[in-house]
């Protein structure tokens, strides 16, 4: 499938639409642009919807959220989901405050989103409908291990079929799961977690593989994220060669992205596809 | 030229304030720095006409443009031209929305700009009063190119003789123009369109040649023109060199600012230059 | 001291909430992480009270300051002082607009401060109660040398018994005080004024390392100081030795950050302690 989704990213080079955070904005757009994709950053209300018509895909993203990025974010989601464009939802941080949780609980019934990717707590927060999290790294009891990954499957099905998105939960072992069927990808490095934004940039490339890849969004997710990982694994290779840390992490990381190719997914890629009812019956 | 101007630069060492975005604030001020003069970013209509008032010039960049910070825009415009300070201006994504557009639009009515540098889609749009851009990057159908180039040239003076600011239109060939005389610029490397903030940075190292060479404003944003190509194509020679990515680039394309001499800047620059009025009647 | 201080952050993990500026908050969380601990940046004030509630300690910092902002700076900061978790001010641009320097004043009245981190412009502002900084670089006339330093000293001691905060002043030679003990750090590198968010990195590193260690904040912040000078150091080493420029510097820097050892610490911290009183009784 790599082959089909990463040449539909090239031929198409489309344009991202994000309403996130100043944190790491510049490192979405870099990484956009790497992958061939071309970003937008509008925030405004003024402007919003009008901005969103003219890109191929939304990516709404939670972080340092505040209320005048809210009325964005309802109302070019809306405009989106009139056009059909993918719609990504990134839930940084729901579980940490309240507010954070209660607008990606309204979001999720105002919008319909092709993709949610968030950590294993902020998917839990979305499941229950509250969450207990502090700051918006994982709590290490929510990480996804060998021991809980079957029902960490459940989860991301279940939450699929009840918001009709596909759902990616990032962390050791990642997971990509629709109400049919999930992938479980072993890529990446745990020094991903050590450089901001990690999470932010892997939801924008799922905006632009699935505004290319409009009818195959799950296969679209499970190919970002399973060069996220391959990127991963490149740049600490890299590091570790060369006796550096983790802002030169950072640097190979994107340096991959904009050289990666369907044949070093292929070669590298660690993906196991389940049958999502399989999933639901052994839990 | 190139030595009087970086001199200037280096001796006064400019305090540049910007009113921008936040994606691109980061590399801005750091290849503010690099090239040194010293960055204030300052936005809220609260201190911008107290902050430009303690600066040297002043930058307005309408990426994620919202209301509050177009009153900053205009309050602290107003004041840079009551202190004679070069006031650049960068109309990202005019064209993209109305609000940026007629942001835009406004500005130019209100201030008097000593430089507007954009991509062939912006400038376009600032001619025309109106636009079809989509996201913030030139159409392809705008772009500069040897076919097109004389007709560009003929926008940017015209553009320069309705505003009295120079134009600089920013793409594969880059034009540097007023009323009487254009440069035409053959620096830089494709390589420059793949990470986010090259346009801002260019905008932002514009402002600092300007606020150093008052007298001079065409050569000082000539000069930086070129300056910007070089650096694009020496981060390209070591990307290439040593197979990295477009995130090596971006580190490399600041290293070489912040090593910039007058000496590579004659070796290296390809540009030309061409009497306005015979561009108007060549058209 | 070293040893403890920094096995105190790698064992807490600290999360540490930054109110602060879109300038440098990347490059912020990124020393966090490099560092081992864990950045939240929620500024809104229908959320930061909450996130302060769930973080380890809390840097207000007052670059690109609004009024939005504002609000939640002193919600938090109250909240923080309640949960007796470590407040740091960064009081970026005091004396460079009224609005800063008058923020800057009122926080110090209603918030208690655990260190207070600027260069000796802003230190001195909130001395004077008035400032005539011109960008937010220290003024030349301000900065530390072996000439001044004794009076750099009392200054910061002088602050520390007004305030009961830990004062430190960045420069060519750093100072960590409070009312009874001074640190004097010659280590550093004048490239780390040549990127920026180098002040704003330190303060968010001395909000993890108070965070870990909140019953010697004194040693903990020069210990921070400390570090940071080395990482310059090494930085600046790497940097010469491949002929780089800046933005190699700052990735270096992190880098260095992410590798720091107590034995590297000791080996090469150039740190002197002088008695408070003999620092007063001296100027």
């Amino acid at each position: 499938m790599f082959r089909e989704i990463i040449k539909n990213v090239k031929d198409m080079a489309p344009i991202v639409h994000n309403i996130t955070n100043p944190v790491t904005s510049n490192d979405c757009a870099n990484i956009l642009l790497s992958c061939g994709a071309s970003p937008v950053m509008a925030d405004d209300p003024i402007e919003a919807e009008e901005i969103t018509a003219g890109s191929d895909s939304l990516v709404i993203n939670l972080g340092m959220l505040n209320e005048r990025k809210l009325l964005s974010m309802f109302s070019a989601g809306k405009k989106a989901n009139e056009l059909s464009h993918p719609v990504i939802l990134d839930p940084v941080g729901a579980g940490a405050s309240r507010f954070r949780t209660d607008t990606a609980l309204r979001l999720l019934e105002k919008v319909s989103f092709s993709v949610i990717r968030g950590n294993a707590s902020e998917i839990r927060t979305l499941c229950l409908g509250n969450g207990h999290m502090k700051g918006v790294d994982a709590d290490a009891a929510d990480r996804v291990t060998e021991d809980n990954l079957a029902q960490a499957i459940t989860m991301a099905v279940q939450l699929s079929k009840c918001t009709g998105a596909v759902i990616v939960i990032s962390g050791e072992i990642d997971i990509a799961a629709d109400g049919s069927k999930a992938y479980v990808i072993h890529n990446g490095h745990p020094m991903m977690s050590k450089i901001t934004g990690s999470g932010c940039m892997l939801s924008s490339v799922i905006g632009a593989f699935c505004a290319a890849n409009p009818h195959m969004l799950l296969k679209a997710a499970a190919t970002a994220v399973c060069a996220f990982g391959i990127c991963g694994e490149q740049a600490y290779d890299k590091v570790e060669k060369n006796g550096e840390g983790t802002a030169s992490f950072r640097i190979h990381f994107i340096d991959c992205m904009s050289r990666i190719t369907p044949e070093l997914l292929s070669q590298r890629a660690r993906i196991e596809v389940i049958n999502s009812n399989d999933a639901l019956n052994n839990d």
